[in-house]
């Protein structure tokens, strides 16, 4: 099955690609140099647990109510196509994001939990490798730990996602030019020298970004993860990573290949937090749009977004209601874990809470928030993501992931390759395909 | 908003059709005739409520778990893009089939509940009508009754979906040539006698359309709906019912607009009923594959296939588990509705039960089978209902619509124009510029 696969994703690309990106023929009549037909870079960016209805809820965040019009959003814009994200069949239809980001990178089916490795526990090439090979510069840029399962899945090689220092400590021999994200904890000092020993700029602070003037760079700016966007909306942490990854990684003539992820998104999916995934899913959409726009500007780049998984089972609607309401969503000025914290050392904690709310409970729920904040910060936090999921009407069936296909955007050279549906291990064999 | 949105499309018509369908132009070296840039015939196939998830699911559903490939659907071969189903402001953004369907046929936002009016109330243009005024014929061909929301939205024009008579009453006035479906019980006697003085054969059972060799037809087979494909396994109504409609539409020389439902897809979702869910899933793709043969045989023919909304919240895979077992969904030889009603007189019920679940519930769980029994089929329905979503890890979040975006698929000439993201307005009038 995967050799056929292969061989028609060859085809694929010999027949779409003179066609698809204007490439120069000996017919002048369809001489239309605009871009070349291959692309010199690839961003790949993920927005983990984004299933379809996240890209949709996003578009009614993100409206403004005031205008006739249903504003359209950058997923809108960059839509080409689906694809599939079940595992090996060893673990059934539904994936977690190691088996996802494996196939990703390598175009390969595993087992849930397995980090570039194959379904007997076998390393493979991800596109990270391939491109280190052909002098291309390579990177990742990340809010979650830079060894968390999706960066993982694109340079390290494990049997399981869960030997975080296992796979920090592999990461030395990547080679990759450009490592931005959270996970201090997990890069002892004795790791962190090795890197400074091999050229790596060490920084903890994004400020310090400022001072990074060529790769190496190893950025950790967190102890696990970067702060959730709804709680530091001025820094838009995602998109200053990505912006100084490009400008570090274009230094390389030969082009580079840089993974960019909302990690978070998923954070707030298993969470059943709304808050928080959308505003993570407006951090992840800014950071398209600034590349969106390098792309336009450097037609030798392609972009290809799509989702490892779909998380939580979110519905826009739920209970039999026909009707969201995203205006409450975005009233709430916090994730509802940080007014918890806040709101157990209060006082004053019922103003203050209805403060961030940006609504006011009626009597009865006040009083079931009140219960909660008794038994303690981890009660209060879920009473507060029920309330709000109740008031916006918002659905969840799972903390955990669901099956169904995720969307595809891309553009520059080779976007059209990506159309219709598709099996998420095609997306890495057609990237594969496209590296020079 | 909606000129704009207009003048877009016309430009994308003129761009895309050329290079579209292999048009002939002056220029031998892309003088491709294979099909005419614009279609004689457009059918228009919903899949009611088919959100993301049910295609999804299907695949897995229909899976040969002894083969090491997940087999690929009709839906995955045909995929083209996407589309937002949100309704005219006043209704929020969660739509109903009303406001859908006439988005759908004539590609403007409306109030749920409205069909074929504007937010005013006002009657608007379907593109069956402007299909009748260009000498076509048209049908409908569904599973609910003919007077339902959708296809009601493509023939007649009423405030109010709950209008069932008057909107029967009004199809006299259609002129559609082909009315196949369920319903009966909204056709007055005297209505009936009104539609055979215009000359139409009126039928009430399927095996009677082997005697229909012309339009026009009223074809009723059901009171309401008609059966659940789970209940009726050697049927295929649907399937009949649209080569019947494609035979005798075809038979214009000016080309026909048929409208396909797989209305109960909805259905099985309001009622959180994944075997009757995926039971007119598989109808739905197998009446789909007749059409995609039918446009492969006869390249002036577009098929266009969406959703018009997503029911019920469902996920593959729900309550933290990284799982979902189709296999024992499908091993169900019935509706649990109909397993219920069959229990209730039943003295051998729990291991009739047994049989028709195709599997065996541990003591608790046939406790509250045995618990529900007693408070009637009603109850004992619902029962069954949840432990099949629990045996097999399905979530659903609503009795209800949910907002996220619904696919797009389509083949034959203009199928490109749906390529991407749009809007479910875009689709009615991509398609009403196609018409000749």
């Amino acid at each position: 099955m995967l050799f056929k696969r292969a061989m028609l994703l060859v085809c694929a690309v010999s027949i779409f690609l003179p066609l698809a990106a204007g490439a120069t023929t000996n017919n002048p009549a369809i001489d239309i140099q605009q871009a070349p037909a291959r692309p010199k870079n690839i961003i790949i960016m993920i927005g983990d647990g984004m299933g379809p209805e996240y890209t949709s809820a996003y578009r009614y965040y993100q409206d403004n109510p005031n205008t006739e019009e249903v504003e359209e959003t950058v997923f809108d814009r960059l839509l080409v196509g689906m694809a599939s994200t079940y595992p090996a069949r060893v673990s059934g239809y539904v994936t977690d994001s190691a088996a996802s980001a494996t196939a990703l990178s390598s175009g390969i089916k595993t087992y849930n939990g397995a980090i570039g490795v194959d379904e007997h526990k076998k390393p493979i090439s991800s596109i990270m490798q391939i491109a280190k090979k052909k002098g291309m510069s390579t990177g990742v840029a990340v809010k979650s730990q830079v060894n968390h399962a999706t960066p993982a899945g694109f340079l390290a090689h494990n049997e399981s996602r869960q030997n975080y220092v296992a796979i920090a400590e592999s990461y030395i021999d990547t080679d990759a030019d450009v490592i931005l994200g959270g996970g201090q904890r997990y890069f002892s000092e004795t790791l962190i020298n090795k890197f400074k020993d091999k050229g790596y700029q060490y920084i903890t602070e994004l400020s310090q970004l400022d001072s990074v003037k060529k790769p190496k760079v190893l950025g950790l700016f967190a102890d696990i993860e970067l702060p959730l966007a709804v709680n530091d909306k001025d820094i838009n942490s995602l998109t200053i990573e990505t912006k100084k990854a490009i400008s570090l990684l274009s230094q390389n003539p030969n082009g580079f290949v840089l993974l960019v992820e909302g990690s978070l998104i998923d954070w707030g999916g298993h969470d059943n937090d709304i808050v928080s995934a959308m505003g993570e899913m407006e951090e992840f959409a800014n950071t398209i749009e600034v590349v969106e726009q390098y792309v336009r500007d450097h037609p030798d780049t392609l972009v290809v977004i799509t989702a490892d998984h779909n998380t939580g089972g979110l519905s826009i609607g739920a209970n039999g209601v026909y009707a969201w309401d995203p205006q409450l969503i975005k009233g709430v000025n916090a994730s509802p874990k940080h007014i918890a914290e806040k709101a157990n050392e209060d006082q004053n904690w019922q103003q203050n809470m209805i403060t961030s709310l940006g609504f006011t409970p009626d009597s009865h729920e006040l009083q079931t928030l009140a219960d909660a904040r008794e038994e303690g910060t981890k009660a209060l936090t879920t009473a507060i993501k029920q309330l709000i999921s109740l008031k916006s009407n918002t659905g969840w069936t799972s903390g955990g992931h669901t099956g169904v296909d995720v969307q595809v955007f891309a553009d520059g050279p080779g976007a059209n390759l990506f159309r219709g549906h598709q099996d998420n291990t095609d997306i890495a064999k057609k990237m594969i395909s496209l590296l020079p």
